[in-house]
């Protein structure tokens, strides 16, 4: 692929197109996340589940699965990539209660336990933990995956979303506020936080892809490099943003007393933080052979999009 | 085995014993659970994963090891039996939230958001449950297990511990006191709530011994009619009991306006209920050609516990 192929690619409408497909196959995985659950339970489980979204994870698992076979990607990748969708919503529910954040508005819509109330909020996001495992589990089966793969996926997905990884960093990143960290501390809280779960959706596009070990290391890499670059970007837009755009509330970190990117590298030098980044991430793939015009793109596009 | 055998079973004995090989094997598996995870996760966990119990899941789950192997279960059966109890580890951490039970002490010790505040013991609690995918399947390899056997021992986890079992009951719980419920709704609730995780014990136990579709069928029935008459006998020791012996608030359900097993059936009711519950438990195990002097022990003794 030369730059000018990369320079041509229409992120903008890949993303509409992938993000559409990733919302059908979510609609159709929340049926196997939601069965046999008591319908006051489904109901915020639904609910969490239609929060709208970037679906980032997902489109990058679907992407990693097309990097590493090279054809176009069946449904059955696209549920299966809706699994790390499902403990990212988790981790929103959780993160939106009054005990963590309390945000009463998630991309401009009542948090789920401002419509359902704490405790059925605080139930449904750990109900979605183990659904995760399902979801993750019956896409894997109707892809033929064998039981070492599916093994595999499942413990991967609970590794990244456990206490080495996501909720870790959550509580690393709770720990934080208020403290004054440096470069190194808070890089490993975004390493956690964001950058583990981002990993581990490319990782399970390759494991179902049938990637070899290096590989799989080259997809983890890019991706907990694009996990960094994403979220240095973020404390950017938090200093820059209006809140429409975001759908959250802006300048909340700042009032938080967080220490964040940009109050240790300043706006200028967070945004060639975030670049040198997503530059490693893409030198990962090419050490590993792997060529992917969506993935160079998608890196690009987290350190260029403005919400 | 005849009745006498059973009779001469010295039950107090047999689960000092066991709870102690339980705890010992808690003890290494809570370095797996707590692995990669930083110091302020790490130490929620810890006290959670070290809180004094009965340790009724992990016991049950060797039993049905022997009860199909016919030996004793080597120790990493018990390291795999306590990642059932670190799934009920981290709904007791849960349910002792303000946000839901609102229980200081436990056991006779402060809970774990007591010592360590609600978004640690909220993290700690959502951690454990990968953490238990992780724990199980660690055991898993160390018994030689096949891929597949690891698989279906995870998603059996999952399911029992998720959204259709003890999540799903939580909340039917919760959502009905102050309601009147009847028999069969308050049945639901329990075989749920507490149900799904004893058969899951049962279960896993089962499918690590290599037990057959039969077998493993009549060992889920036995868990989950265990426990029900193990919710009925708390039920009418909530009434009966002094919280000194119980480790927690007796009186609550009434002060509550819970409907219980004593409110709909009486004390003398509901203990003939827990009778008949136990007996078809263990007509099932006859009726899979499943003979366990243990099992049949356990059973009775649930029954007949006085805390």
């Amino acid at each position: 692929m030369t730059a000018s192929a990369v320079a041509g690619f229409q992120i903008e409408a890949f993303l509409a197109r992938e993000r559409d497909r990733v919302n059908a196959a979510l609609a159709e995985v929340t049926e196997d996340a939601v069965a046999g659950a008591p319908p006051a339970l489904r109901e915020p489980m639904r609910y969490a589940l239609a929060t709208p979204g970037k679906r980032l994870r997902p489109i990058l698992c679907a992407a990693a699965w097309r990097a590493v076979r090279g054809d176009d990607a069946p449904d059955a990748v696209y549920r299966l990539a809706c699994a790390v969708e499902v403990v990212h919503t988790y981790s929103l529910v959780h993160d939106d209660l009054p005990c963590m954040d309390d945000d009463a508005l998630r991309r401009g819509r009542p948090t789920v336990h401002t419509v359902y109330g704490n405790t059925r909020a605080m139930l449904a996001g750990a109900a979605l933990i183990p659904a995760a495992a399902r979801v993750l589990d019956v896409a894997a089966r109707s892809l033929g995956l064998d039981a070492e793969v599916r093994r595999a996926l499942v413990l991967e997905l609970c590794r990244a979303g456990g206490a080495e990884g996501m909720v870790g960093g959550q509580l690393m990143d709770l720990a934080g506020e208020a403290r004054r960290l440096d470069a190194r501390a808070l890089e490993d809280i975004h390493r956690r936080k964001t950058g583990a779960l981002l990993a581990a959706s490319l990782c399970l596009g390759g494991l179902a892809a049938g990637a070899d070990e290096a590989a799989l290391a080259a997809l983890s890499t890019y991706g907990g490099d694009l996990g960094l670059a994403f979220q240095i970007v973020d404390d950017v837009l938090d200093v820059t943003g209006d809140a429409a755009a975001l759908g959250k509330t802006a300048g909340k970190d700042e009032s938080a007393g967080k220490t964040t990117y940009p109050s240790l590298f300043g706006l200028t030098g967070s945004k060639s933080l975030a670049a040198a980044f997503i530059s490693d991430a893409i030198v990962a793939l090419h050490a590993a052979g792997i060529r992917s015009e969506e993935l160079e793109a998608l890196a690009r596009y987290v350190v260029e999009r403005t919400h």
